[in-house]
């Protein structure tokens, strides 16, 4: 067995070199996670910098049958970059931006590319890569590819699968698969791009990405909605929208429990409401032009709150008061790790289904319908 | 072999009754496609008319090893329900629309609904199913799933992958896939979902779909754009978008030759330019709130004319006008298949190579782009 790891580690330095081979303790950055519950000593951490050294290294363990785990920005909650006794294979040093085709709308970018940094660079031709979450800091392409992230946006965009028209990938035998088409309508054989987004890596190491931008909104309009029932929500969503013109981008849900945990775990926070209502709704919408926004969400929630769907609300007049809204919602990761134990997270629901769905499991932390 | 037909033959009317099996001459109906260029007779037509026939026919074929082809509203134009030799499976008595949730927007369909049939069944909810081309009023869900179609709408509502959320599906073998959820997101192991879609039925017969539903627009502008370079399109069309807060439902593009060949085919219609230009948009915005449409249409035409981008431009101004430019377009199917041999239909170019595609293959019949 010693001879065979030795061997695995001649055979990385001779790939990579000895410089991006990490081991022991100087592996603690990749192998523990944010929650604290994975954490597991990798065999080797090994930063490729090529497509042909990410095949290399697979067709490296496949020979000696050790397991390979890939790694980008290690942000998941859920243990998916956990590789005890793996070789675990960081894409971050992959980290180009090789084209922005600011006419077709579309970024040609590699795995390691952070997320919030790829939107920011596309923001000068007034564009966004509209997938956001508390993570998108750190996160990285080839691990919300791998994970199918949704995010604050997922309403307006979709998941990022719905963000996603090429694909890059190593396959475990060191094949590479080129899906990199900027195709909008891609009909050629088996829909094999799909099969990989979401598969967490199982079939392969994504490496590069061709991505959907979007027109960047320039206007956005805030609000807290209160609830009394949350079996309202699906229908005033569709109000938001048929009114908007589909502007909305963020319909956020959170529980009473929630929202006090918030005001516990951070008590110098503004209190939007007086009581605690059993649904609390983070609303935004947002366009390219101004679209008097701001009169138009007023007029839905006067409206609701005449027919007594929504029992009170709060307009942010100020991008602080937006900021503070939106504070509330991103405490969800940490709110919902300090409960142990943690059992999931993410958890899918049909959107017409999520009001029972929470009077049957009571005592849940934040949900996003 | 005579003796294993015979077998076949008593097997599928044990299945479904004699009713339902069509043999020889009586399987015109399905054995001829409408472009005249695939034909042939099946072994037989079967027409199950629950998934357990279904799986009961897929498991008798394997018995025998005899291929089997699916087939739906029979309305494709390049040979996917051909089956020659076959026992062509026909879904279309598996018709019955299950459920419409109006407040979740979906609909649990069987695959032998028809396309234009489930839009108007969605319509007394103020929603649509807004797939739609030439064949809508005979093509089934089932067909459109298999071949993800995308039609006149696909910039604004997807392929119908994008309309897609659940599907049931009998396997080769005769087990049946259940992936009937209404999710938005679903993250639940692999994406078998999509890898169904799109796969032409070679990996097993669709039977049942959950389908999105969007809010019906209402108010609609329609115009006929000509450019004398393509390659200014995509920048209009994002003009397009960003003025309208992707309000654009369709942006079909029609060559010069295209444009003469339907003048000629209909002699009769309306010609909306004196001149023949390269290039004639056939643009569409449509949303449920009357957002002066037309006027938005106008402003950004006239700023594209004043910078010399569009040549000439004529908007509907009745809802007769507006059916006169669809007809032009909608002739697409009948123009290409007039000229022969046939070559390919549906090619897939990247919206910002589009312009250079069509100057290095000449004399190309019209293009969606």
């Amino acid at each position: 067995m010693d001879d065979s790891i030795q061997a695995i580690h001649t055979g990385l330095q001779a790939i990579v070199g000895s410089d991006q081979i990490f081991t022991g303790t100087a592996t603690d950055r990749w192998s523990r996670d944010w929650t604290g519950q994975f954490e597991g000593m990798p065999l080797a951490v090994v930063r490729p910098g090529t497509c042909e050294e990410v095949a290399a290294i697979l067709r490296l363990a496949g020979q000696y049958n050790v397991p390979v785990v890939p790694i980008a920005g290690n942000t998941g909650l859920n243990g998916g970059a956990y590789g005890a006794g793996s070789i675990l294979v960081s894409i971050e040093r992959m980290n180009r931006i090789r084209e922005i085709r600011s006419d077709a709308r579309v970024a040609v970018v590699e795995a390691g590319v952070i997320v919030a940094a790829l939107d920011s660079a596309v923001g000068q031709y007034g564009l966004t890569f509209p997938l956001t979450f508390g993570a998108a800091g750190s996160a990285m392409i080839g691990g919300v590819l791998s994970t199918n992230a949704g995010g604050a946006n997922v309403l307006r965009y979709g998941n990022v699968r719905d963000l996603c028209l090429g694909l890059e990938v190593v396959l475990p035998d060191g094949r590479v698969l080129d899906l990199m088409t900027a195709l909008k309508k891609d009909n050629s054989g088996f829909d094999l791009r799909d099969l990989i987004i979401g598969a967490e890596g199982q079939l392969g190491i994504i490496i590069a990405a061709i991505l959907k931008l979007h027109p960047r909104p320039v206007f956005h309009a805030t609000a807290l909605v209160a609830l009394e029932d949350l079996r309202e929500a699906p229908a005033l969503l569709n109000a938001f929208q048929d009114a908007s013109g589909n502007a909305v981008t963020a319909y956020e849900f959170m529980s009473r429990s929630y929202v006090a945990g918030y005001e516990k775990l951070v008590p110098t926070a503004r209190r939007f409401f007086e009581n605690f209502y059993p649904a609390v709704l983070l609303v935004e919408l947002a366009t390219v032009r101004n679209e008097e926004l701001g009169e138009l969400l007023e007029t839905v929630l006067g409206d609701a709150m005449e027919r007594g769907v929504v029992a009170d609300a709060v307009i942010a007049q100020s991008d602080m008061q937006r900021q503070e809204m939106w504070s509330l919602r991103e405490a969800a990761a940490e709110l919902a790790f300090r409960k142990h134990p943690v059992i999931d997270t993410d958890i899918a629901v049909p959107v017409d289904c999520v009001a029972e769905y929470l009077e049957r499991i009571p005592e849940l932390g934040p949900v996003s319908t």
